[in-house]
C-alpha cells in the first residue's frame, strides 16, 4: 500500500510557538506530513503589501495590500492541503483564523481547532463544522497519526 | 426591464440595532430587497439545540447542538442570498461573523463589511475579500440602492 | 422580510406513520414549508420498474429498473431540498437511507436524522456528518419552526 | 504510454479477509494500483476519539468524536481515489458502508459493490448508483486488472 | 404538500412525432410538467446561423454557426431541466442526442433513452449512464407520472 | 408548453445606445426576456465608490472602491442570467467587457459578442470562446427571438 | 522552465489504426505527452462484463454489464486527461464517441474531432463545441506539438 | 516541510520581454516556481490554425481556429496553473488578456496585474479582481519570493 504525504496547512495564531511543537511532535513520529503555514513573522506580514508594492498614507489601505498579497498564499495553500489546523488563543481578535474556517467549511476540507476550553462559547459556531477540537498541539500529532497511519 | 428581488443577508453583530437601519432604510428608499438574518434572540440562539434536542451536562455539546441547529439556518441563508454585510463591533470575539465572511469567499458570494475605523487591522483579511467596507449601515443601504437600481 | 418557503425532503422509513407527524406538525404551526417525499408505496416503489419498463426474471435486474426510477424522483428532490430528515428504524437495513445521508453530505446540504437511542453506534457516522439528531418527529418539527423563523 | 498508479478505496466490512484478498490478488497480478483503506482495526476505530481527545460519560458523544477522527481518513482518502470498492455483509448494519456509496454517488466518483446474492434487494439503491455488483473479492480483482489495462 | 412543476426536456430525433405524443400524453394525466424541447423545424435549425448572422460559403462554417447558435438554447434548457429524455430512431445518426446524454450524465442530471430493441448494443455506453431505457413514449408519461406523483 | 422568461445581461460599451435598440427590440416582437444591465450612467459608475464610502485622494484606491461596489451588481446579474451580450466598440479599452466574457467563458456560461468587422482581430480569443458573432442589435434581437421561440 | 507531461485521451472509432498513428508520430517528435485509451480490443470491450461478473441471458444486461466496466475506465481517464481527441469514422453509430464529447463539454475539458469532410453536418453540434476539427492523425499531432511545446 | 513547486502563467503582452526578467529574477533568487507560458511567438500564435488545421479565405474563421488551437494551451496551463501574471501594455487592445483575467475570478484563481500607472482607470474592474498590481517585473518577483517562501 503505496501512500503520498498528507499536506497539513496550520492556521491562526502567530505569537506562541504551537506550530513547532506539531512540526516536531510529527517529525519525531516519521509521520507522512508534509506542512505548511502562512508567514508567521509578524512584521513582514504586515508589511509586505507596502515593502513591495510602494508606500500608502492610508493604514486601510496599507493592510489591504499586505492582506492581500498574503491571501495568494494561504489560499493556494489552503486549497492544497488535505487537512487544516486553526489555533485560537486568548489574545488578539484572529478574525483571519475564524475565516480560514469557514473557508474550510465552504470547500468541504475537514480542519481541527486547537484552544483552549475558556474560550469554547464565542468558538462554537467555528467549532461546530470542524472535525475535531483539540487542546494541545500533542493531541493534534495523535490525531494526524492515526488518521495517516499507512 | 423586469427584476427579482435580490437577497440580502445581514450577518454578525447582534446586541446592537444595525440590523433595523438597515431594514428600516431600505424599506424606506423601497429598494427590492429581501432580507434575512439568523435568529438574532441571543437566549433562543444559545439555547436551542438543548431546548428542542435535549439537556447536556457539558457546555461543549450545549454550544455544539446550539451551534448546529443555528448553522442549518444561516448556512442555507446565506446560499440562497445574493448578497451578505458582515458587521463587527467592539464587543464579544465575533468569530461567528468572520466564519461566515470566510464561508461568502469560498462561495465567491459577495459581501460587505461593516465596522469602525479602529479595527481595520484585526480585520485585514476580511476586509480584504470583501466587495466593500462600510462605516455606517446608512452607506450598506445606499450600496444596496445603487447595485439593484432597477 | 419576504421569504420563499423551505423545502423538506423526508428520506427512509417507510413502514412507520413518522413523515404524517411531520407534515401535520408542520401544517399545525403554519410553518413556511413545502415537504417532498420519496414514493412511500412500498409495492409501487418496488415494481415500478417492471411495471411500466417490463418484466426481468432476474430479481437483480428488477430491483435495479426500479431503483433508477425511483432515483430520477429522489435525487433530483433531495438536490431543489434546503433540509433532509432521514429516518431509521429498527426494522429492515435502510441502506438507502444511509445511502442518502451520504449524498447530502457529499453535497453539503444540511440533514438532520431521526432515529431512536439505541441505535446510535450503528449509526455514528451517519450522525457525524448530520446538523442534529432528533429522537421524535415532534422534535423535528420543532428544529424546523426554529429555522424557518421570519 | 506512461500511467500513473491507480488509487483504489476499499470501504465497508472490517470483519472479514476481503481486504487482503484484494490487495494479495492485485498484487499477484502486478497490477498499477496504490490501495487505501480506512483503520480496519476495530475497537482503535470506536475508541480514536476519546483516546486523543478525552472521555466522554455519554455514548453518543464518544462516537461522535470517534466518527469525526475517521471521516478526517475517509473522506480524504475516497475523494483522492479513483475507484472505491463498499463490501456489504450479512452481519451488523453497515451503514457508514452505505454512506460512503451515497457519497461517491453524488461525487461522480464510479463504486463497486461487493455482497452476496441475498441481499441485493436491500441494497438495490446502493448497486442501482454503482458501476458493477461483485460477489467475490477475486471478481474486483478481475475488473481492476480490466481497468487498469496499460 | 405544495411541488412546483418539474421541467422536462426532450432531446433528439426531430423527424418523427415523438414529442406530441409525450406532450399530449403528459397533459391527459394532467403532470405537474413544464415541457421544453429544442428547436425542431429542421430547415430553421439547420440554418438559423446563417439567416442571422450572414452568409458563409464554406458548409463548415455555416453548420459551425448554426451549432452554436441553437446550442445557446439547448444547453440553457438542459441546465435548467430537472429530467431529460433522449430519443434515438433507425435513420440519421443523431450524434448530437448522444452528445447531449453525455452532456448531462457529466452534469449529473437524470435522463431516459427512447428507442427500439435493435440498437441497444450500439447505445450500450448512452444507455449505462440513463436512469431508465423506455421503448415507447407511452412509457416515457408512466415514468413521469410515477417521478411526480405529489 | 409554459416556460419561463429568459434572463439576458448586456455588457460593455457605455456611450452608445445599442442597450436601447436591444431592448426595444425585444419589447417589438415579446420576447419573453427580462434584460439586465450593469449601471450604464458613466460619471455615477465612475464615482459610486467614493459617492458612498468617502473620498480618496489616490486615484487607484478611488477606482478600486468603485469597481468593487459596481462589480457586487455586474456579479450577481451575469451569474444569474441565461444569455450575456458583450458589445465592444472602437472607443476606449473596454478591458471591462473582455473581463465579463472570460468570466462568462469560465463559468460555462453562453455569450454573444456584438462588434464591428474592423475589430475581429484584436477580438480573436474573446470570439472564439462565444455562441456568436453579431454585428448589429438587431442580430442579436434575431438570435434572442430564435432561442427564446416558445 | 519544467514542464509536466500533458495527458491526452484517444476517444472512438476502434476499428482503424488511427491511435497508432498519433502514438508514434507524438513519439516520433519527442513530445511531452502520455496517451491513454479506452480498451480497444472490441470483443473484450463487449464481453468483459460478463466475462467477470456472470452470464446474462438478457443482451441488454450484458451490455449494460460491459458498458458500466469499460466507464469506470473512460470516465477515470476523460476527467485525469488535459486534452480528448474524438474520432468518428463512416462506420457504425458511434454514440459513444458522441457521448465522450460531451461530457468533455459539459465538464469544460477540451477536446479535438477527428473525421473525414463527408460527415460534418451529421457532426456539427459535436464540432462546434470541439476547440478543433482536424481531418487526419497527423493534424492532431501537430496540434500537440504545437500547444505543448515548452 | 517538503513543497512542491508552485506553478506560474504570464498571460498578456508579447511585444516587450517582461517574461525573461521574471523568469530570471526567479530564477536568480532559485524560487521554487515553474514558470509557463502562451506561445509568444507573435506570427506563429497567429497562424497555427491555418498552418496545422488548413486555409481559410475568411479572415474571421482564420482567427477562430488559430485562437481556439492557442486556448487548448492557454486553458490548461492557466487552470493548471497556482498564480497567474497579466501584463498590460499601452499597445494594441489585449483584449485576450483581460479575458484571461476573468477566466482567473471566475475560477477563484489569484492573479497579478502588471501595468503602468497611465491606465490604472481603464483596467479598474480588471484590478479590483487582482490580488495584487505590480508596476514592475522585480515587483512581480518579489511576490512570488514572499508568498513561496519555505
Amino acid at each position: 500500500m503505496v501512500q503520498e504525504n498528507w499536506r497539513i496547512y496550520l492556521s491562526g495564531e502567530i505569537h506562541s510557538d504551537w506550530r513547532e511543537h506539531i512540526i516536531n511532535g510529527c517529525s519525531a513520529k516519521g509521520l507522512p506530513v508534509d506542512i505548511v503555514t502562512p508567514i508567521t513573522n509578524h512584521e513582514a506580514s504586515d508589511d509586505c503589501g507596502v515593502e513591495i508594492l510602494g508606500h500608502e498614507n492610508d493604514e486601510f489601505w496599507k493592510d489591504h495590500k499586505g492582506a492581500q498579497v498574503n491571501a495568494i498564499r494561504t489560499r493556494t495553500l489552503i486549497e492544497k492541503s488535505d487537512v487544516v489546523v486553526v489555533k485560537f488563543g486568548d489574545k488578539f481578535r484572529q478574525w483571519n483564523a475564524a475565516f480560514d474556517a469557514g473557508f474550510c467549511a465552504a470547500k468541504g476540507k475537514p480542519y481541527i481547532t486547537l484552544h483552549d476550553e475558556d474560550i469554547i462559547h464565542a468558538l462554537k459556531e467555528v467549532d461546530a463544522a470542524a472535525m475535531a477540537w483539540a487542546k494541545t498541539p500533542g493531541q493534534v500529532v495523535e490525531i494526524l497519526k492515526y488518521v495517516t497511519l499507512a
